[in-house]
């Protein structure tokens, strides 16, 4: 497995790869992998003929007052892990690399960031739609994945694909959950083992939320307010939202018709956990 | 010579000289030819395998109030020209194939955008990036040409391929002038014959700054306030701005040294005009 930390060896590689007309399938992280991560790599795998995995902490994507400085970094595990599913190459850049002195441009969209997240998290999208937009550029890749838990991200990758004209395929994974039902995250690291235990009140809200639905409720208002009900149980638990959304436009709903989402941000002491499911 | 209407067609294509190794050189254009263009079409010919050249008048980079409608369009003519400089492609698309319904994506930068023209035509080179971005994308260039003229937008591309990582070479050529000076533009079609000669001052204002500097003249102040007398003895002509910056960041300088750029912009009637010269 080659690891590569600038941009000219990556893009060498990548040119390598095109010229033998090598479909190449890239997985963008933050490292810290997590089953989730894996189930992105097992899919480009299976999908393509090069699999490029990048990790990289983006310090655009945090805002102040969020969790850049201690976001768990595992390098050297991250790329065993790589190694371990076949994936072909690995870019490691640096901040300096991405980001070097008088960095000025950024990508930005209008709608899909100002939904769920957006308001908790401002500049947060930005941050992603701009290193997703030099990653693309510098990997040339035929997919990328990303993963459901993330939907409002994949949502946002899929608009920005389209606006700018990028060639890429983008593939969203199914989220993948520990055995109570808490959605894998990078996060989940920082929860000490009681916290950890409420956190699932989050999943069983979605749960309490489909168990509804499937009985015929289709007023998400009354939904949202049974799934606040369930969270409230846990004393430790903030709720940041809980929304009801079209699954396209992520504008919330009344009445729980056609392809919906049902999104749940919450906060475990300063842990902020999202979740979601798609419904219809 | 080819043209193609679609971002699907023109992708076939450069995919199809792509797996030929062939080098694209790109010229991306509003169109309304004049030989500042085929200047840069030439020097794409000479330098490239394949001539690729957008022409699409770009809505995004209009302000309100300024001159969308009214622009000039000769698509027929345009291509007769394309053909004989030897292009290989002509990008011709409708604003619903480039901006289709739910657009929702920009291109932005912070401080080149906001120097020279910035303020005099808000959202225009946030309109220019994210055109230029998605371009890029579909046509995938190895070099993209653009006119010294628009000096304040090449670096401004500069910038946003260094930025977002394009794998794109950018050539900056000369201005191709009139013979009595003035610097060919598109928007020169909108003068009426006393304005075309008012028109002149814009030019003959930078020859005295270029005049007064070679003299030993250092002081920026001194020579913006003599180029202003220069555009005085013109009735017609209301200055915008008269600059003199650091020709890399745009920034206004005192004392003239280094490469230096001088920049104009005058409006004549309602014909927005701009010139520049680069000195050091």
């Amino acid at each position: 497995m080659k690891i590569f930390t600038t941009v000219e060896d990556m893009r060498a590689y990548v040119k390598a790869c095109r010229n033998k007309d090598h479909a190449i399938g890239f997985v963008p992280t933050m490292g810290a992998f997590h089953k989730g991560h894996i189930s992105l790599m097992q899919a480009a795998r299976k999908e393509n003929d090069v699999v490029i995995v990048s990790i990289f902490v983006n310090p655009l994507q945090f805002c102040s007052g969020e969790d850049y400085d201690r976001y768990p970094r595992q390098t050297d595990l991250d790329r065993r892990i790589c190694e371990a599913e076949g994936v072909d190459a690995v870019f490691n850049p640096t901040v300096a690399e991405i980001y070097p002195k008088g960095f000025d441009s950024h990508v930005d969209q209008g709608e899909l960031p100002s939904k769920l997240c957006g308001p908790f998290r401002p500049g947060h999208f930005r941050g992603v739609t701009t290193v997703v937009s030099k990653l693309f550029n510098i990997i040339l890749p035929d997919a990328a994945y990303f993963g459901q838990k993330d939907y409002q991200q994949t949502q946002i990758i899929r608009r920005l694909v389209q606006d700018l004209n990028f060639d890429i395929k983008v593939r969203m994974m199914p989220i993948v959950r520990e055995d109570d039902g808490l959605a894998m995250s990078s996060r989940n690291v920082y929860l000490g083992p009681k916290q950890r235990r409420e956190a699932t009140c989050i999943y069983r809200s979605l749960l309490r939320a489909k168990e509804l639905i499937a009985k015929g409720e289709n007023d998400a208002g009354k939904v949202i307010q049974e799934m606040r009900r369930e969270i409230r149980k846990t004393k430790g638990a903030r709720v940041d939202y809980l929304a009801i959304t079209n699954a396209e436009t992520l504008e919330s709903i009344r009445e729980i018709k056609g392809k919906v989402l049902i999104a749940v941000a919450v906060r475990i002491g300063k842990t902020r956990l999202i979740d979601n499911i798609l419904l219809g």
